[in-house]
Parts: C-alpha cells; sequence; structure tokens
C-alpha cells in the first residue's frame, strides 16, 4: 500500500515491528493516533521511552521494578527463604496471579540455547548462584526449578541444579500433569505420564 | 492482571488506547519493547510524536502531506478538473490503490453526524466550495461525492450537491452495484437493487 507521506510511512513501519502486527494495523494504530491531540501522542510515546530509561531490573531477582530493589524483595511478608526460578517477567505476573506463591523470585532473562546463541553467561545464572552462596537478601534453603519443559529448559535446569548441588540447598521444580478439569482421555501422552509418576498422596 | 511497576502499566495503559488492543496484547507490545534498545523505542516515540508535529493538511485537498501542498495536488500528470470528495485519507488511499482514478481529491474529514456533534462547519465543506467558486488550485469541472452509503453520508451528499448545484459544477457518485466476483445470489437486496438502476451499457 502506497502511504500519501513519508512521516506516516516511519510510523507505521515502527509499529509494525510490535509483535503480531502487520502494515494494515500498523496503519490502523498510525492512523488512529494521527487524529489524537498532540499532547495525548507525546504521553504515549514518553510512557515507550520511560519503559526504557525509567525502569529498574530488581538488584536480587533482575525483575523489572520502579525501585532498586522490587516490591517483592523489599516485603517481609514473603517466605524469603525460598527462590522460584523462571524464564522471563511474565512467568512472574503468571505465577503472582496465582496468588498461592509467598516466596521470592529470581528471573534468569531466557534459557541455554546454543542454536540462539544464548549460553550460561548471557543469563543471570551466576547472580542466583551468589544468591544462595552469600545468602543476600535472604538465605535461601530450596530452590524451584520452573522454567519451561523444553530442551532448553530442561538443558537449564539440569545445568543449574548441577551447579546447586554442592551448595547444599533444596531443588525441587513445578508439579507438571493434567491440567485440572482436563479429562484424561485428552491430555498429551508425556503429561499424563508425568501426572502417574509424580502422584501426590491423597488429601480427603 | 497485577503489574510489577508503575511505568509498565502506564506504558500498558497507553498502548490499550490504540484500537482493538486490549490490557493483554498491549503487555505484549510493551514487553517487546522493554526488551528493545534504548535507541530503538527512542526512535519508536519519536516516529509517532513526528505524526503529530511533522505532517501537514495539504492546502487544496487537506490530505496529509509531508509538504504544504500534497504530491497529487502538486502533480500536473493529474487530470486537475475532476474532485472526489470522500469521508478520511484512509478513502485517498484505497482509491489510489485501484491505479483507476486520475483526479485530485478533498478530504472532508468525516461526516455530518448531529448524533456525534458532527455539523457542516467541522466538516472541509467550506473549502470545498471555495475550490470550486475560485477554480485554484485548479479549474473544477466535476465533483465525485464518494461517501460511505450511510443516513449521514447520504446527508451530506445531499448537503453538499445542493450547494454546489448553483455553481455549475458537473455533480456525480460512486456506482453502487455487486461486487466483482460476488454471486447475485448471496448480495444484500439494496445493493443489487442499485445495480439494476445503475446498470450500465454492456461493453463486449
Amino acid at each position: 500500500m502506497d502511504l500519501p507521506s513519508k512521516i506516516l510511512e516511519q510510523a507505521v513501519e515502527q509499529l509494525a515491528t510490535l509483535p503480531g502486527v502487520g502494515k494494515r494495523t500498523a496503519l490502523r494504530y498510525a492512523l488512529h493516533l494521527l487524529n489524537e491531540d498532540e499532547e495525548r501522542v507525546r504521553d504515549f510515546a514518553e510512557a515507550m521511552v520511560h519503559l526504557k530509561t525509567g525502569l529498574y531490573r530488581c538488584r536480587h531477582c533482575r525483575n523489572i521494578s520502579d525501585t532498586d530493589v522490587c516490591p517483592i524483595c523489599a516485603s517481609d511478608k514473603r517466605q524469603r527463604g525460598i527462590v522460584c526460578v523462571v524464564e522471563n517477567i511474565q512467568d512472574v505476573m503468571a505465577i503472582e496471579n496465582t496468588q498461592q506463591y509467598r516466596g521470592l523470585y529470581h528471573v534468569l532473562g531466557g534459557v541455554i540455547s546454543p542454536i540462539d546463541g544464548v549460553g550460561v553467561h548471557d543469563l543471570e545464572i551466576a547472580s542466583l548462584l551468589r544468591r544462595v552462596e552469600t545468602g543476600d537478601p535472604a538465605p535461601v534453603e530450596e530452590v524451584i526449578l520452573a522454567l519451561p519443559t523444553t530442551m532448553e529448559g530442561d538443558t537449564t535446569n539440569y545445568y543449574i541444579n548441577r551447579q546447586l548441588q554442592p551448595l547444599g540447598v533444596k531443588v525441587t521444580t513445578l508439579a507438571r500433569g493434567v491440567a485440572v478439569g482436563d479429562s484424561l482421555e485428552y491430555a498429551d501422552e508425556i503429561t499424563l505420564g508425568r501426572s502417574i509418576t509424580g502422584r501426590i498422596p491423597f488429601e480427603g
């Protein structure tokens, strides 16, 4: 589609870099902004830049935060001896939304993936080990590995577990199994298999 | 969903003002930007602001333009005696994409809609009449009304036509009918009716 203006074209190109946004949708977004007040568009643009200039990574858990130490790490109402290791900040949000977890987090920022050129040193693994070794901000009793069940996730789990063993900390991982409400019939074999091998005492 | 940061929340709120974007999609966009370089995000933000600060409305046709007079109005390869009246700049783009029209445009910026509080003076109708009266930038022989076939569009057509009558200019409107490739069976009655009453000589 030919656009009548280079400036509009640039805006469309930028908007089309957003995930899942094609040229048509980007144009729709751009024309929407075009019809807004200048002040509104400035606020919009500023909020985007602020993402890069205003946000901290929490000193302890590497989650995004408005402060040097995030509210979760700063809270004394959490179980500070438990650290849940996740791939990214979306995972923190997902677990927080369950309201079932009261421990702290450690955000790796990815998983080991030689194909994508992501190695151990690109991830927040050293900072996790240091956290366990030094007991800062709190002595760690248990590390929960909550990485994705992919080859990369498994590799990362394996590596971290091996590094943690000498430090004498308890290492656990998420229970995998048939989802609540799903019928066994339609569960995939690997998940159902994990549900059986990982069976737990019945609480009746 | 609880977000771990006010700054992220603000970015999500701003992105959720885009048409068809909910909180979840906005969060996806925000996290994408968060993982980009600061310079990339600054470019992104700047392109948005530029939409408001860098763009002109063409002096003649009110289409958006990087210059005071848009390339279409400035071109001597167009049929400068024909002016197509459209609701908005998207319509200009749609007609340009057909590559079937070589005349000029006039962008009203909406249609008369008392319910939405849009009256004659909120639209570029006076500038259209002036264009026909003064023959600036070119003497107008024909005005094509290409407004939407809604009650508001029809009202606007009617109003403009009445204003143009004393000026002795030819006024035409778009042919409406069954779309190319559509079977008659599935066309709605009004469209099919218009196809019949607006029938044209067969070119065989």
